[in-house]
This record gives C-alpha cells, structure tokens and sequence, in this order.
C-alpha cells in the first residue's frame, strides 16, 4: 500500500490544529488516489480536488506565518470577507476538498473492515456507495447523483484496485489492508479535526450542486 | 448573439490554412459557450477544451514563426516524435479540440436550421444529440456515452440559451439566429479546413475514451 503509506499524515498535537504546510505536502499525495480507480472518467473528480489544494495553498503562500494553521485560515477569512464567507476563498475550496477526504476515508475503512457483496466480493461497489452515500451524497442535486450511479460503474475490481493503492505489485489483500489501517489513523483524526474545526467556527454549508 | 458574434472568426486564405495564432485568439472565447449551458456538470468539458488550448497554445509560444499555421505544428510534430505521433502534444489537442468545436458548430447549426422536437419546441435535446451522435459518439465508450444521456438532462431551455448565448438581453430568437447563422460561415470552414488538414496529414486517430 505504497502509494498512501509512503506519505503517511502526521500525528495531530494535542489542541488537534492542523498544520497547513504539512496538511498541504500530505494531501497532495492524495489527487493520484483517482488514477487508482483506473478510468479517464474521474479526471473530472481529480481536477476538482487539485483545485482545491491549490486554492488553499496560494492563500497559504501569501502569508506562511498567518495562515499556520487550517483554523487561521478559516478565521482569517471569516474576518476578511464578511456575508460572502463562508462561500469563499480557502474557507469554501477546503469545505469541499474535506467531502473528498471523508470519501477516500469512508471507502478505505469500508475495505479494511471487510465489508463486502457477498454475491460479488471482488467487486468495491458497496464500499464506494457507502462512501458516498455518506460524505458527499446530500451535496450533489438528483443529476450528478445520477452520473455517480453511472460512473461507479467504472469502478475497479478490488484486485485492481489493491494492486494500485501498491504501485503496481501484487501483494496480498490482507497486507495491503493492514497498511490502510496504519494509514488511517492520522489520517482519520486529521478529517476529524477538520470537521469540528468547521462546524465549531459555524463554516458549514449544505448547498448542494 | 454578441458572445460569438463578438469573437468572429476570420475568412480563411484560398489555401485554407489556418493562422495559429488567429486561430487561437478566436477559441479563446469558446469555452465560455459551456457556461451558456447553464449547470456545473458542464464544468469538465470547459475544461478539457480550455486544457487543449492551453496545449496548442504552449507549443506556438515556443516558436511562433515556425509555427504561425496549424498544419506547420501538425508537421512539425510528426517529424519530431516519430512513432508515438500522432497521440502527442498540439496534435493531439487539436485533434479532440476539433471534436468539441465541430459539436458546437453541429449544435447551433443545427438551431440555425429550426430542427426541433415538434412536441418540446422550447428543448434543444434534440440538437446537442444530433451534434454529439455525429462529432463525439463515436470517440466515447458506453460509460461516457451513458454519462452523456445523463447530462442531457441538464440541458437548458431554447429560450435561455438563447439568453445566455446573447450575452443575458432578451432579443428574439429570430434575430439571435441570424447572427448564428453569421457567425458560423468563417467558423465552420475553419473546423472543416482542420478535419481536412488531418486526414491529409493521416493525423486522425478513433480510439475512444
Ligand atoms: C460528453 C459527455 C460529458 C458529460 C459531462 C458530465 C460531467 C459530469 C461531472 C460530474 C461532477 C464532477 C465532480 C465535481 C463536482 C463539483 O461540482 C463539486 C463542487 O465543487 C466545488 O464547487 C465550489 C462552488 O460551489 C467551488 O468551485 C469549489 O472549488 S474551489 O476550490 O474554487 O472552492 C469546488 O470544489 N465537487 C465535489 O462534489 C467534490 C467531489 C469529490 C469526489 C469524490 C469521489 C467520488 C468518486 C465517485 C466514484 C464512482
Ligand atoms: C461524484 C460523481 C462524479 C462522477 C464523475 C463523472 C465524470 C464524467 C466525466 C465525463 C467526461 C468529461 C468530458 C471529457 C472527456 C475526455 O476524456 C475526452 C478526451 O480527452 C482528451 O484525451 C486525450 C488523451 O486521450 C488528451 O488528454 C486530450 O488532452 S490534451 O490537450 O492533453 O491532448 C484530452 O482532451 N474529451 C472529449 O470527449 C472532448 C469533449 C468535448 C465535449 C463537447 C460537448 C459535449 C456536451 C454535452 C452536452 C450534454
């Protein structure tokens, strides 16, 4: 499970700020996650995501001391921007970029803890959907639930998939696994951290697109 | 319709190549098209066409003498990478490029010529199917074909596009089809003088995505 344990997320200190420089260095590991899935149709999803990051760290490269930490940003801008924010700057590209983490978290807890189609084990459908349905469903209109449901055909075959999530060599599913269980700890906490982070300081939005 | 009308093509020379950078200053109003479509799910198309802008656009930057026509680029690409050609550089921008300007010129075309659906005469459905059986199908697999279904969905209204694609003032359909009409003579030998250079060039590939 190279891909993911080669750039591990840090432990959080306890007050649970998250550093934003190394917030950024980990996440930017993560947009190739896409690739894994192994079609062209979620370049789109890629993209997204990489906006994302990009969007917070040109707000992060104008001023590294202010914007140390997710939450500075997030307060910052809650002060800069008056009635646009939250739907603004970093605030809103981190807002969305969080629902994709929680999606990678959600489908990657979902295969370590075994979850399966009984009728169909080698196929991740039932892990993506509960990814889904969980972190980012209720932000998405009827349409592009629709073209979910038409893209989670795309999904790989857990074999392939795993084989990705390696690099490429064939490993055993129960070693891969035992890393994306390593890999999750910090990385849970870190989109814990970030969801409190919004829902204390009342940056949450629920439109949907 | 000033949002093309306003980024006329130019009339082509009797040779019919294509000045590049001409060229590239008119497309550059095009991917704001997709906005006149009104919904986010068209995000990803602006984007692919805008990314191969970006491409054609990078290669005539290195050496705009050498490559002041498209067909030099295309030449000059064919010499320089030997066998991986043409599913290379500008030329293979360019040649997904055409497919999404041919889709265009297919679609208003199309609307210039009052085909519509008797029953739904404020739909376009019928024009962008027709604009995309005959420019992308063919280049689409069925998940992108049935991902397209979907997005149809999300077509707008005649009379809003043509809202949109009149800059926002309400002007009657006639008046803003007159000017489709106009602006698609120097577009459509344009798109048509590029098709005709890659099939000469034996450039074209149909593998689909
Ligand atoms: C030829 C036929 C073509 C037809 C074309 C159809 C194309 C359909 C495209 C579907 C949508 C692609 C995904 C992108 C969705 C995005 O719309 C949303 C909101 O995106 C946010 O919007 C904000 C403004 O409201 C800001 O712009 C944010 O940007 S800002 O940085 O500027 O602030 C931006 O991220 N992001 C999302 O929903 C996030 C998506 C994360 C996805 C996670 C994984 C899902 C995996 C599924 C696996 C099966
Ligand atoms: C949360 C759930 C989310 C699920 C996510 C689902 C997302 C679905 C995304 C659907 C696809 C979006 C459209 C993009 C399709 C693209 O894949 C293709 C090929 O794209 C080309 O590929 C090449 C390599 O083969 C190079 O990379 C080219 O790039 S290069 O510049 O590097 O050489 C690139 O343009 N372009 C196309 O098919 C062109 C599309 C033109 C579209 C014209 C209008 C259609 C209008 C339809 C109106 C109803």
């Amino acid at each position: 499970m190279s891909l993911l344990m080669d750039n591990q997320f840090g432990e959080l200190p306890v007050d649970k700020t998250v550093d934003t420089k190394f917030f950024l260095e980990s996440v930017a590991y993560l947009p190739p996650f896409f690739d894994c899935l192994g079609s062209k149709v979620f370049v789109p999803i890629k993209s997204d995501i990489s906006g994302n990051i990009t969007k917070i760290r040109s707000v992060y490269d104008k001023d590294p001391a202010k914007y140390a930490t997710l939450q500075q940003i997030v307060e910052s801008e809650k002060e800069a921007y008056g009635t646009e924010w939250p739907k603004v700057g970093a605030t809103l590209a981190l807002m969305w970029l969080k629902r994709g983490l929680r999606f990678i978290q959600i489908l990657l807890q979902s295969l370590a803890d075994g979850e399966k189609d009984e009728n169909n084990p080698n196929l991740i459908r039932v892990n993506i959907t509960k990814a889904y349905d969980q972190a980012l469903k209720k932000y998405h209109g009827w349409l592009v639930q629709k073209i979910f449901k038409a893209a989670l055909l795309a999904a790989p075959y857990k074999s392939d998939f795993i084989k990705a999530l390696s690099k490429g060599q064939e490993v055993r599913e129960e070693d891969c696994m035992a890393s994306v269980r390593q890999f999750l700890i910090n990385y849970t906490a870190t989109v814990d951290a970030i969801y409190e982070m919004y829902t204390m300081l009342n940056a949450e939005l629920d439109y949907s697109v």
